[in-house]
């Protein structure tokens, strides 16, 4: 498209229509060219069952458009009007408290298909007033799928049953999935089967989670590609996404592929506070997720954005923040939200408008971010990203992992492990899949890789025997697809020649509560004498003689002990490490001691703090330095750059201010 | 009466009848003069449907009076017999887990029809029998009306329907008020409409949530009030009160002055250990609060209060909260309770008796208080407080604040402005309404006065520039009636003109977790460099050119930032502070703020730890200090009073014992 | 049987028959030779109503006889198969969120008749099959009985009110034990009953829960009985025990001894970590009580004990463990499990097997103890445990505490006591019920004795009076057996007269917030200087003047108030401390000062950290020290002994190793 999408949501339900004029031109004054609509508006476009009207939508799109304002409009699903529940109270989930009370949003059953009929005939209608508007650019599907995280209700009990029998074809398969010899839950067909709801002692075999887990994300998908099919039955030519509440969550964003132009996801980490950038490594985690899921295209969206710091973050983290999201791919990004609610569960939410109707205090900073992309955005617009390290993240061992309902053990060490070794290669990171091809890596890192498929696995170890480096922890290939534990060694990779095997484990927090008296730190030393905690289990290595150790546990009994091996392994190098750590700091050490194998150069010589991107078109590379701190830093570049925004020549030591952004062109 | 009321609760149905005189000698040995009964007896009054019985309880009342004993007689509805739960399951109310099951108390349904005519039917029984019995001085109705906070069952949601009806009439203004456009919560009819119960993602409502609040308390006044009619009925001349668990709480207070005599309340706040006296200024305020609420009586009763310290409290500090209690308005105080129950929930709760029959150790103090009452009360009896100044109070605000159910936070920070202004001014405090005159009052604090209707908000505005000092935080008059953001400056008060507004928040909490690493306090530092930890929001102000800033926040991005401003508004002042502080030495520094304006003298100059208060009565004033330490403290007068305790002339320096008490008389 | 039954449990049913030869070979090969089976496994038995299935447990028993392996055969009904749950919803239980879903196990219900006839009929089949089968030498019932702690559903609704009627006869006896004119919960009849579940304000009276306790823990020795019966029933000549998870919990295991052969329980407390052998005490009063439970038979079992202990702790742990077991009067130890379960709820657990099939790394461990026990168990079987001291433990009182369901306070500070008077005394401890004969114990401990019968306060006196020494706390014989508070002095023995009473309690946990600004500890001091951190109720005593002082109190108004008296009484003494503490140290203590008068001396002269026990057998003493710390400690001998592991004399400084075990026979 070439120009950035920078833009708000917007309600025009909830104003009278007299004012969406002004409030379009107060978009278009701040610079803003985008408004999201539409979102939850099934009430306003079918108040009663039968009665559409989409006229007031139509209205709202042609006023934004006179402001130079382009759409993006959302499909209603996420929400179901009153008259619909009361007609159907099957249309509502459940958790296990029982079915959902009426009110608030996305308790709808996924499985009802008096639900899933009434949700295809509103989008129908939708898209036939909208899926030619050339003022409508795209479609977001629903709202954040994947909340509320369970649907306990007696449709979908039904059709997990049927769901289970397409998966297992028969009981005896199932049955051999989920080791129901274990506590006599044999079954004899699949009607005895029942949603895992109040459980007595010991609750649900892994193997029946993890497909709760499978159908709960398969239920969404199957909705939200309906309505994409209906789109674009409608000769829709605009591009369709959904906002993911994170990617990495309760639905298969990769299985969203097949139905998805783009990814989206609501950006609601915090902004930078101070000097900690923690969170904005999270985002940068999540970025590469999305531009991974966006079939190809190596960009996405950034649906939802906080609009406005809370008092204790500098109006200027976001623009920071922006351009950030810019770094890793974005080619969009819609603020949350435009004016204040002055009623219902999101009341007084952070908006671009005080309630009085003036700019919030973000007003210059959104001005200059404005003016800066449409100045210069073209350049990047269409850019890719080249990485030469990878992080493999996977669904189905985010799913088999205990606590997944908010972020799970598994997401969090992936997080935290992508950031570190992001952050201490100073490079872009692709997050990838474990099917993807790992060729074109020097280094990849997967943490927790449990679950691994015959064929994943025999290409992971080619992968090191042609020359990668693999960093991997002991319980990678300890399973199968049905979350069933392989008869091996731990791990079990190259047949369990891994350089090291476990031969028994600790929870962090057992030692920690057991060295607690001797004041000990549950931590791990690497070789530089750098200490750093770990967390999560801690396994005891038994180290086999052509293995290189690289760091060793600090505490109890394991003091001393191999706490990180290293393998040649054909060209290639294997590193295992022998305990997670909920700890990007750990992950940054990892990540030095893979490198010494991967010689991966830094993007820049950036001081801590600093997240540098690059994106690279039509054989320019360009450099992105986000401060992501309060205090100034410094660069050092090791030959001239052109700087985008001040449009001037720059070399040597380079000094970037609190929260500032540095776009540079590389000579090519 | 000329008498103070000075008893305990009994339960005559516990015990065997023969023990009864043995009982009542006992009190009377103690120098106790009044009973309370009947309190939860139902059961034994109507054991079966329709048969009624109170012969028994009618020989315990004579029994009690041939002891110089009289009754405040209860009315029973807090409970329910079991006969009636099992020929009618729609007596019980339910919460969040479903209906009650059967035992425990205060959960019968208050919108059941059913419920409603047994209660009246019961109510009028003990009426016929009770309601001219000269021995029966008043009524207690219900008890501890509020708890248990919820009432979710089918009659509550069929009555909450009817209720919403009759409040808006038209579903569309429910649906305006409710702010129902969000999320397609728009309802089409009322009946559409169910109870908050088990929400989806997100949740209710502002507008539904405080509704709920309004349908549950006018639930139980309806049946108080009907109660209290129903005694009337019969000729009762009988004071009528019900004891409030909190006068601050989930009934309003405030609606229940249309049917009560007086107001009441359960004292169950702890008694002074070592030299903290924190809960007693939550006394104070609970007792303020009863002072407004008993209908221009200027009195009220303590109906529960506790009979026995535990062990690291001194017995002496029974009688410091006695006298605590007379300090503010008190004509009566009824311990809880005379003899130890031997079983039951209540099993083993402190008793003015041993388990072995023996007085508990306070006996000496009791003597000693119920000598001093009969001595020297008839002082007091009729007297008034005179207040300089006033807190306001407001239900609508405290259930529109979440977290109401214990005590929420806009509950918590009224009791601690309370008290810190009371403490600091060393001075009775009036508590009031927002529809209350405040021109009477040189100083006015108003925490978190957020949702005040148009007239309020004119009357506090004149008030100011009557000359007032009026205390406010940045939510003043921020939200109309039904919970609804006003489109206003914050605060929205003179037209957003109060010497400055907020321009962004931070949570206290977000506040303290960012800069813990730099070791710094969330606090505020007045100008005269004392500085106090705050709690709850921090809003970051925009100050007006003719304000003064009296303090300045201390941490993170608002360090050195202004946490408070003073404007002088034509005759008056408005003190403007931007944080709330869950800490009453904060409001203490506040108070002194004001008062520079305000210029109220103290009472008496007592030291920290001694509250002090007055009563006037025919042109006498009489001074109350109750030493709430442990230790000595000494007073300093500035002429000579009259110790009447002592009976003796007291001046200069005099010396007040640890848990001790001065009742002087100031020469008129 | 003169050999020790060292073994495994195993689960055929869960792995392919061509395997079970080659882990039973395992098994043996390493020393085991013995395996427990059939847990759950009702789904394999009868994988469809009616048809029963032994043929192949048949082969698995044959086939470990084959390898010198016995067989320990268990009953199935702590599952029920999907088939019968679809047939019959009611053979569910439920919790107070309502019926069971179908998964995890004992969420049956046991006052289902349903279910009930249906567990008889397996057990039957089961039975006919294997009641004389030479090849299994025992029979485990259920497993774990009691979990899941509560069975609120229809059935056990009826039953309990059935159960209530045989207790009390009348509805009046009832309404008289639970107190039920408090708060008008007067029964008219048994239906009037609901189940204790989802209390509004107050919950349920003391007398129903202990109720409720009493015939929940009723339903499981129901059950149990009936299948013991139905096994003896076939002629078996097998000994029955079941696999308490703990037998201080929530079934009367001493109501079970008139059904079992023997007890058994499950010691999964820790192994030693460090020098921490807290658990190791725990295990003892487990083992203590256990051996009382074995009607008179002086031996038990332990049914699970962990395969491996994590990497924190060393392997030889488990050895020590396993002696510490056999010390006390084990007969044999089942390792839970064998082989790592691939799937299902106990996926992953820790077995003797790793998941590659090789022995973990406990295997020289396990040697060497399966060889130990080969070599001289016989010496020890049949022997005896003579104990001079004694503590008192009673289901009732228990139950009669608060907060049961886990490990209620009663529970903890019994086990703190009995661990802390054992380790003090340096000898052996029964546990014995206040039914029991005390007059062959020098010394006895009661902690928390609250409900005592007439007959049982009478012989406790007359202990006293003949010259034992008696260990009480204040609230001892407060409560009869309806849970009602006896109308007396507190304590209530001896008239009162026990040295001191109560004259007022406060929680630690309000002593210790109310003194944490003074930074002072919860604690005791006792003459010796020695302080000690208490916790519980703290109860302030008034001394008489017959009784000697022995510790004063550290803290708030109660410091240097007595917190525990001696009074001789008789020829014997009485300890009355004033305080609980979940804390063996202080325990320690107060055995010192109770011994004093008892005069009872050690076993041996060890450190602390090794635990002592005895064992008698044909005129002679056998002694066990086990070193359950990991630093090795030294023993002083008063004389030679006989070296039974080594073979060798000793005499005077012994060094035992850590975690190393000594077991010595005494010259006779």
């Amino acid at each position: 498209m070439g120009v950035y999408l920078l833009g708000s949501s917007y309600y025009p339900e909830w104003w009278p229509e007299e004012e969406w004029k002004r409030d379009f031109a107060k978009m278009a004054a701040l610079g803003l060219n985008a408004v999201r609509m539409g979102e939850f508006a099934w009430s306003w476009y079918e108040p009663r069952e039968g009665e559409f009207h989409f006229e007031a939508m139509r209205r709202a799109v042609a006023l934004a458009a006179e402001e130079g304002i382009v759409t993006l409009m959302c499909t209603t699903t996420a929400v179901c009007p009153p008259w619909l529940y009361q007609k159907y109270p099957e249309v509502k989930g459940g958790n296990d408290h029982g079915l959902y009370g009426f009110g608030g949003r996305k308790g709808n059953c996924l499985s009802s298909d008096v639900f899933l009929e009434y949700a295809r005939k509103i989008t129908e209608e939708q898209a036939k007033v909208f899926a030619n508007d050339k003022n409508v650019v795209g479609w977001q599907l629903d709202n954040e799928p994947g909340f509320p995280f369970v649907c306990y209700d007696p449709c979908c009990e039904k059709k997990f049953r049927k769901w289970l029998e397409r998966r297992y074809g028969t009981i005896e398969a199932l049955n051999r999935a989920w080791f129901t010899m274990m506590w006599s839950n044999v079954y004899n067909s699949f009607d005895e089967i029942r949603l895992p709801v109040n459980a007595a002692e010991g609750g649900w075999s892994p193997g029946m989670k993890l497909d709760y887990r499978r159908f709960f994300s398969d239920n969404f998908n199957n909705l939200l590609s309906e309505e994409a099919r209906i789109i674009r039955a409608q000769g829709s030519k605009q591009f369709i996404f959904t906002n993911w509440p994170g990617a990495n969550w309760s639905v298969s964003c990769e299985d969203a592929m097949s139905y998805l132009d783009y990814s989206a996801w609501d950006n609601y980490v915090s902004v930078p506070v101070n000097d900690d950038y923690h969170v904005q490594l999270r985002s940068s985690m999540e970025h590469d997720l999305c531009r991974r899921l966006s079939n190809g295209k190596q960009r996405f969206l950034i649906a939802e954005q906080c609009a406005a710091p809370h008092a204790n973050a500098a109006p200027e983290a976001v623009r920071a923040q922006t351009w950030l999201d810019v770094a890793h791919g974005a080619f969009g990004n819609i603020f949350f939200e435009f004016r204040v609610p002055t009623g219902g569960v999101e009341q007084n939410y952070h908006s671009i408008l005080n309630a009085d109707g003036t700019y919030n205090r973000c007003e210059p900073v959104i001005r200059k971010l404005a003016a800066d992309l449409k100045a210069h955005y073209s350049l990047l617009d269409g850019a890719e990203t080249v990485s030469p390290a990878a992080a493999v993240y996977s669904y189905q061992n985010s799913w088999a992992t205990p606590g997944w309902v908010v972020d799970g053990p598994y997401d969090e060490d992936f997080f935290e492990a992508h950031g570190g070794f992001k952050n201490a290669l100073r490079q872009n990171m692709d997050v990838i899949f474990p099917s993807d091809d790992f060729s074109k890596y020097k280094l990849v890192v997967a943490p927790n890789l449990m679950i691994l498929s015959d064929e994943e696995r025999a290409r992971l170890e080619q992968y090191v025997r042609d020359g990668g480096v693999l960093v991997i922890n002991p319980v990678a290939d300890t399973r199968g697809e049905s979350n069933l534990i392989r008869e091996a060694r731990v791990p079990a990779l190259f047949d369990g020649q891994c350089g090291a095997h476990s031969v028994a484990s600790v929870s962090s927090a057992d030692m920690a509560k057991q060295q607690s008296a001797a004041g000990e730190r549950v931590s791990v030393r690497f070789n530089d004498g750098e200490e750093y905690d770990v967390a999560g289990t801690l396994y005891e290595l038994a180290v086999e003689d052509d293995a290189e150790v690289f760091a060793e546990y600090t505490c109890g009994r394991l003091k001393g002990k191999a706490a990180g091996v290293v393998k040649r392994i054909g060209r290639g190098a294997l590193v295992l490490y022998a305990s997670d750590a909920r700890n990007y700091r750990y992950y940054e050490a990892l990540a030095r001691v893979a490198n010494r194998f991967a010689e991966i150069p830094p993007l820049l010589d950036a001081p801590d703090g600093v997240i540098v991107s690059s994106r690279q078109k039509d054989g320019e590379t360009y450099l992105i330095a986000v401060n992501a701190k309060n205090s100034p830093a410094e660069l050092t570049l090791d030959g001239p750059l052109f700087d985008v925004l001040r449009q001037c020549e720059i070399s040597g030591k380079v000094r970037i201010d609190g929260l500032d952004v540095l776009l540079a062109k590389k000579r090519s």
